[in-house]
């Protein structure tokens, strides 16, 4: 797995997960449910964000987690530990290629991963594998492409370009979502359904300001700062102005952005 | 009021708008209801397709309609006759400059107008005048900076700026929809409330894709095409290749656009 420096491993990048994940629990989690005894599989789960909600949402399913960094790994067992959910096995694996016989889940699922992948037709496909014919997998991916804002000035849209071209060079697509549907059916996935979920901040909306346009979004993109002004995407004046121009949004603004939740089956063969 | 030619007239865009409020119509209009007896204008109606939803899901309630144009008034009326609703009258009448009371309406409606108006807020303050202390303001409008697809180039791209450019040069505003909020706002409106409403079409959503993508999106960028060419936007080759890309995404790709509704109460003195 080819998991670029955008989004990092980091304590900083760790506490903005962890606010995201509150922020956006319900409109990502709300419909997802796996039930008692049912085999789980978070693939890639990183630090363990996506674990916690989906172990407190599915207290009676037996997920396992993986992830290709043992420090994620380590700072995902010590998340669960901390909610009484040290039974949640986290091993360390390759998504492309999984410690795990054919058919072994009911249920597979996978949460900000895809985007940071070079092939990521080639990991579905993996997960595929080890799904049960007729099983469940849930993705959920960000398209950076849908982000928009009022007032929207060009510097706004060039610092928010800069971290869809800085994963883009590491070889992810910060663009995925709109390109779920397509990639499950390449993938051999049945029963292919894709749902916008949409993030929509105003003055009247202060919980989605603070929550996701400040301490994710803008948060997020501050993060690449150094990368995208290394690497000559921009000047400081110019990134600085940009990102003060996503802050004016707030409070006086609107914001928006569009996550996609898909759910396909397992082939039955 | 300044009604570009970017939406005209003509059966054809008729035919168009019809088609749209059909395929929309559980997406914008599921809630909006008025009551028995309540006095509802709707302003800027146009050739009477939202009238006859809300006619058709208000059915006790006292509609008026007004618009400035007369030809559009008399498609209305035919319109409405056709569904056994002729008791509707359609009025010709200035948006901004009403030939009504003050505080004479329950609710006010206004749909696919403000995009079109060089002073939205005008518009919005004459609207506040009609309307009861308390009353409803419901208005929708769409955000063509909102749209992306997938696959997504810079020759669809192009096509789709082209329509807001030349929305821009008529004194319009094709990018509205994220900025209801503070307009609703500054006009002096209470409790307003902004919702997105998203179209998505992909391959196993067909009616969206017909109802949506092909018939009511790209036919409506399809309609500027003179306009763009005309006006030196554009040249033929590059625009017939925007087009061909943009219905290349139907069966295959995804699509992507968002409406906002919004809600406001007139204020209570």
């Amino acid at each position: 797995m080819n998991r670029s420096y955008v989004h990092g491993y980091d304590t900083l990048e760790s506490g903005r997960l962890e606010d995201q994940a509150r922020t956006l629990e319900d409109l990502l989690h709300h419909d997802t449910r796996y039930p008692p005894e049912s085999r789980v599989l978070e693939a890639g789960c990183g630090t363990g964000a996506q674990t916690a909600i989906l172990a407190r949402r599915s207290p009676g399913a037996r997920i396992t987690a993986v992830d290709i960094a043992s420090d994620s790994l380590a700072a995902a067992r010590k998340r669960l530990a901390a909610i009484d959910r040290a039974d949640v096995p986290f091993l360390q694996a390759d998504c492309g290629c999984l410690p795990f016989a054919d058919h072994d889940f009911d249920h597979v699922f996978i949460c900000f991963v895809l985007e940071h992948l070079v092939a990521p037709e080639g990991v579905l496909r993996e997960l595929k594998r080890v799904l049960k014919p007729g099983g469940s997998l849930t993705v959920i991916e960000g398209d950076h492409g849908s982000f928009y804002c009022h007032p929207e000035t060009r510097a706004a849209r060039r610092v928010v370009r800069c971290l869809i071209d800085l994963q883009a060079a590491c070889g992810g697509d910060a663009l995925i979502g709109r390109r779920l549907y397509p990639l499950l059916q390449r993938a051999g996935f049945d029963d292919v359904r894709v749902a916008p979920r949409v993030v929509y901040a105003d003055p009247s909306r202060p919980a989605w300001e603070e929550g996701f346009s400040r301490n994710t979004f803008i948060a997020m993109v501050s993060g690449v700062e150094k990368a995208a002004i290394d690497g000559g995407l921009i000047d400081p004046d110019a990134w600085r102005q940009g990102i003060a121009d996503l802050e004016a949004t707030i409070g006086q603004g609107t914001f928006h952005y569009t996550f996609f939740k898909a759910v396909a089956r397992g082939p039955r063969k």
